[in-house]
């Protein structure tokens, strides 16, 4: 170990001219040579993005981060994926309950399954969100983790999206398609941290993402292990285990990996706890939210819906420096061009 | 697509006679160029656990498998480090009831704090699992994760083994360490599934073993995200979330990971579920315990003892096809050479 020097005005002047260079030549170099986020137009929020990864991955930079802490996490309802006019884990759940009924027939009088058979939807939603929750928590248990598995297989390869009749494994948003590719060539783990149930997830996120099932946070109901017939195998049951949303999203961070996230996107007042607990590390961070701006390419949406509603965060944003993502403005393509 | 011709008995004795070729060469390659498990001696467990990574990682192998289910789960006390006389957690917990007694008088007059602060360890034993969770669920809680992780810091940077007489870190297996290399080499995530806290593993893995935070599985308490004085924290809570043992376990994997292991290794009836779930999946699996038998070099317990305890694995080795390793026959070193 030798003291480090005292550095002059003019010294530490130069330094900070240089470091300055660097940056923007790490940014040009990213912007001209190929542009890795062709699908945001160009703009502030598309530089903040490139210029924070150019940042952290700097190892001259003062907010370098070695590569094990560059941990990016995502929500995934209306921030990877279409999330209106109804989430795709509810029309799921409810396709469910249509197949599985004959095998339920008490169903039929009892709420909200019954108003879900009679194609009532808005007695549906009169249940709120503790009837909502029993029907995810009754049609995603009975059977083994392998059952259900197969289950979500079946479903995401066939169902189609009401509005844009497609499957919904291709109404991912190219930019996020991106970001996430140019985030993982830049040394970031990415996650998604959802709300939705981690089992109705993980079978397809690799695929449609490239993000495996054990980088996939969610909601989870209780399962138990059992051997049936000789055959170790595990049971998934009808009993909420773990809601991964609002200040749940922080704690299924910290369980699940165990490292403060350096990067976090969600879309609603329900991801803000989320981007309080990254943007709370010491050291360089960035915290985005999409705000739903664009009826025409995918939907508007933001203070007032029920689903995903954007709000307080709208509010706060400018004094917690959380960046909003203008859909309309800063995003050149929505979806994936069709193959 | 085109059939797949019908092959001739001779065809079928060619190819059979081809890829064990291949085996026994790249087994070969693997022990004579440079062994990757000099700690092991030779021997048929030895040569078992090189043929499988060797199996699994040949594409020309029926048995190959992808990168990504690579997956390998070790158990922690007994099994990567020493779990004799008690288990380093329980050691730790002692000397938080100690260092925090200050400021809980109340622990003079409350079991099992009591007889720990009297020094009385029959008495501590004699509360059993109950007062054992309540001691780790009290002394883990009542304060942020933050701090919590400097608690363990500073206790495991300090803290010596009774009769090595040195930090417990010093005390991880060298055989342990050369076959998570081996297996990360040959493209496997390794991860740990403990009944110990996450939280007091997750501090240290990485820097022991090279498992990062993420890949540590364990028990926990209940957690909860709240803003202090502005600042977003997770508190830990004295209320106990999860049980990663026994049958625990493989629910630890499934919630965690959401893919089947190939390769499990225990030590302790405790891990036999683990054991079970990796090998109840398709393919070629690995599922392995060490036996305790070198009283000299570490400790030797097995089917009596109280930490530990080996008794119906040894019974149903066999006929599952675990493997049973040896440390005094099949370790030729146990623990690192001191720099």
């Amino acid at each position: 170990m030798y003291p480090i020097p005292h550095r002059s005005k003019t010294q530490r002047h130069l330094l900070a001219v240089g470091l300055l260079m660097i940056l923007i030549l790490c940014i040009s170099s990213f912007a001209q040579a190929s542009d890795p986020l062709p699908s945001w137009n160009n703009g502030l929020v598309k530089t903040k993005i490139i210029q924070f990864v150019c940042d952290v991955t700097n190892t001259n930079s003062e907010n370098y981060v070695a590569p094990k802490e560059r941990v990016a996490v995502f929500d995934n309802d209306g921030t990877l994926w279409v999330e209106q006019p109804i989430s795709t884990q509810t029309v799921f759940t409810y396709d469910q309950i249509k197949k599985l009924a004959p095998q339920h027939p008490e169903w039929k009088t009892i709420q909200p399954f019954k108003a879900v058979l009679e194609g009532n939807m808005s007695a549906v939603s009169s249940f709120g969100t503790k009837g909502f929750i029993k029907m995810i928590v009754t049609t995603h248990s009975g059977m083994t983790a392998t059952e259900f598995t197969n289950e979500v297989n079946e479903w995401i390869s066939k169902a189609k999206h009401p509005r844009f009749k497609c499957l919904y494994t291709n109404l991912v948003y190219q930019p996020q398609l991106e970001l996430l590719t140019f985030l993982r060539a830049n040394g970031f783990k990415t996650y998604i941290i959802s709300g939705s149930s981690m089992a109705f997830m993980r079978p397809w996120t690799e695929k449609a993402y490239g993000i495996p099932p054990e980088q996939v946070v969610g909601s989870s109901v209780v399962t138990e292990f059992r051997i049936v017939d000789n055959k170790p195998v595990i049971i998934r049951l009808p009993k909420n285990n773990f809601t991964d949303n609002r200040a749940g999203k922080p704690i299924g961070i910290y369980q699940h990996i165990g490292r403060r996230p350096i990067f976090a996107f969600g879309n609603a007042d329900a991801d803000m706890q989320m981007i309080q607990y990254t943007k709370a590390g010491k050291g360089k961070r960035l915290g985005l939210f999409i705000h739903h701006t664009d009826a025409k390419r995918e939907y508007a949406y933001d203070r007032k819906s029920n689903i995903g509603r954007l709000d307080k965060v709208l509010d706060m944003a400018s004094s917690n420096d959380w960046i909003i993502v203008d859909m309309k403005k800063d995003w050149g393509q929505i979806f994936p061009t069709p193959k």
